[in-house]
């Protein structure tokens, strides 16, 4: 944005918003970059808007002087997402965390963009019900909508693009939308909702959005065991999702990453490929599965099963698994982390896994997996030594080489992540001529291509 | 469509299909209608093509000479979706029936658009898994995808929505493309497999799909059990969904209904408003769902409870619902079906049926009713007297005020059926703002809107 614009356009907002705008160099530079290894891209100013009508006049402000918008969240994006690469104004809508409505009876929670996972599991806390999707940090769910995120408990509960009944958009021009209804189900015309889930800021801002809730099971028990093989781990995640097993979570760490997770966290489990597990449902029920998937388990020769059933053993459990990242980052003092992730057929997982792990090798990155096994989504965390002038080389030719794999096995080039900037090589190869759809729908509804421009979509 | 031009693609067809097109006039009539009250609009031509190379090329030559396209299914559609409004040539895919794929491990199917629900059933029965979505009648899976169609297994396992992994669609230019892929989950762009689930061929023509299996359940019971209020019977269902209970099917007839089934199959349940119930799940499992939801029945002032375990008795048990639509039309002989649907959420369920339900009575319109209740969706079995000159005109009424209320409880005016012409009406009172959006899509995809013109999006 050139300099007589931005003062114009700062002027403008700061009429509109007091001290809620700001160009502050350090906030700008904080607001560009995410949690990612894409450099950073600052915006030019940095807006705090408290409301859907405030975020409609900031980008009516924007249309009228054609400069990009960028919607940020808390900023855990990991693809470059919130990067300004045209410069422009970020929105941040963590000021929008108001919860808006609450129903139980209706099983849905209606919260402004900026509300955090944490603050809305608070919020749950005692009403009995539950919010499925978590990601491993504590995003604002307006960010988990824009990038469909998912985590965890996908393997039951679905994503974000099942569990978002209704959205309030700002559409590029500054109007206000609502897509969706609070009933369960519609057949009322194009599904707008699954439309903006999981469009990265590209078709407008996400302002509210209306959540379904799930009762709280009665019943929780989670599980560690080791295989002596991915394969063999894998088999025993297939096996029970085949036989119809409702297991809430199933997420694999392999050798490395069990490694990691025991020096991190002084834990002492054996360093082999392990499923970490839950089981949600009333006591008869969790008995039941549990007895099933151990069995399965049986037929793969586990070993070393740690079960935990109450609530404070069951976070210690979960620990090393959400801590999964920064015990990775501990395995080389000083490194950084270049995370990435692919969704593949089940039935290719173990495969695509095992390459994978040779190929890093082969590479000389280390690079712990973590995995929804459920879902055959995983995720490779690859560590950036300090001392190796190529490692960043090394990583982005690893990554290329896994999206590549997985595309050869009809699986996605991100399970959960999204494409940011990052994966908008891998697009074209993914949808070949449905990209051309994509490209219009984003021509129709953003003809100027101000909103989070050179995201999801690569340049002609 | 005027004459010579109808003549000169018809040619062109001819070269390309031989046979397999036709303006048999019987023919043509026979494809203007579906199962809906709305008037006959017979296309020009029909055609017949058995792959979706066939169909691109019958696209294509459509789009050189600027005619209307209309896919056609089973023709099943309530709501006057396969009406050719403005002529043209419809593409009857019901020779498109091959099962092109078929993975157990990684629980899909992939088949051509014309293959219907009983032919996926039969393909399947052998495999130990099933498809789970099913309309009251033999639809075609490409129908079911087009109007984003559900049944009474939605309540567990979802709506078309969610349980189709990939499309391939051919565009209003003649172009093929794929949408999703094989991986379960993605994030990797603009979601156009929602987009197109639900779209009515008013973008594209769905030629094949990917469909989610779900595995056998070890355990099916279904059970009928009548109560003495509808909220009753209602209240019963909303417990069970908030306590978590994965009940299968929950379906509820009301007193007019239970008459109607009553005569029809000759049974004699005590004509209260009833729900028909299905559990699945492992033996254990299904006990323990059983128990819970009968304790939410008995406070509910619960009456004759009957079991079915085996596939025998519950087939005879749930013909009496499958069976709905005939047995109400019985009620009056040489009566005509006017079918509507709306979903509420669920708290406003027994609220809205109530009122509908004295609506129909001041009205003088035998209106019963059967709602897939756990989705807080119902439909409403208007029956047009043969006698009344202004029946007709009294159930067009009826069915307004009922979108109205169903609006009103913050609801969709259409849970199932989809749009097609009938709901046209509502869709700026349900979408506001959000329908301009929807046109610029329209106009973006099908910008000579030539895909089923006069569908889903109401004339501007």
């Amino acid at each position: 944005m050139n300099k007589v614009l931005t003062i114009s356009v700062f002027d403008e907002l700061r009429d509109l918003l007091g001290d809620r705008v700001t160009q502050d160099t350090d906030i700008c530079r904080e607001h560009g970059a995410g949690y990612s290894y894409h450099t950073c891209m600052p915006p030019d100013l940095v807006v705090y808007p408290s409301c859907t009508e405030e975020v409609a006049a900031v980008v009516s402000i924007c249309a009228r002087h054609k400069v990009p918008v960028i919607p940020f969240g808390a900023g855990t994006s990991v693809e470059g997402h919130v990067a300004a690469l045209e410069g422009g104004v970020c929105i941040d809508l963590r000021q929008m965390h108001q919860v808006i409505q609450v129903s139980y009876e209706d099983m849905y929670v209606t919260v402004q963009a900026g509300v955090t996972r944490n603050q809305l599991d608070k919020l749950l806390e005692r009403g009995g019900f539950f919010f499925p999707i978590g990601p491993g940090v504590n995003a604002t769910l307006g960010g988990m909508a824009g990038t469909r995120a998912s985590g965890t408990n996908a393997v039951r509960y679905g994503t974000m693009k099942d569990n978002v009944l209704a959205l309030t958009v700002v559409l590029p021009d500054g109007q206000i939308i609502q897509t969706g209804s609070k009933a369960r189900k519609s057949s009322a015309g194009y599904d707008l909702t699954r439309l903006f889930v999981g469009s990265e800021g590209t078709l407008g801002v996400i302002t509210e959005l209306t959540l379904r809730l799930h009762p709280c099971p009665e019943t929780i028990r989670a599980a560690v065991c080791m295989f002596p093989t991915v394969e063999a781990a894998v088999k025993t995640a297939i096996t029970t999702i085949q036989k119809g097993i409702p297991i809430a979570r199933v997420e694999l760490l392999d050798t490395v990453m069990m490694r990691a997770v025991n020096q991190y966290s002084y834990l002492d489990y054996d360093e082999k490929p392990t499923l970490f597990m839950e089981f949600h449902g009333t006591a008869g029920e969790v008995d039941e599965q549990v007895r099933k998937v151990q069995e399965y388990a049986e037929a793969q020769a586990v070993s070393g099963f740690v079960w935990a059933d109450d609530e404070p053993s069951r976070t210690r459990l979960w620990r090393a698994r959400t801590d999964a990242a920064p015990a990775a980052m501990a395995l080389i003092p000083g490194s950084q982390l270049m995370g990435t992730d692919v969704c593949v057929p089940i039935s290719r997982l173990a495969k695509c896994i095992v390459d994978t792990q040779a190929d890093a090798e082969a590479t000389g990155v280390l690079a712990p997996i973590v995995g929804h096994v459920g879902d055959g989504n995983f995720h490779l965390t690859m560590l950036i030594h300090p001392d190796d002038p190529d490692g960043f080389e090394k990583a982005k030719d690893l990554n290329e080489r896994l999206v590549l794999r997985a595309l050869a096995m009809e699986g996605t080039c991100s399970g959960e992540h999204g494409i940011g900037m990052g994966k908008l090589p891998y697009m074209p190869m993914e949808h070949k001529g449905a990209l051309q759809v994509m490209r219009a729908i984003k021509q129709a509804i953003d003809p100027d291509n101000r909103m989070n421009p050179g995201k999801l979509l690569p340049p002609i």
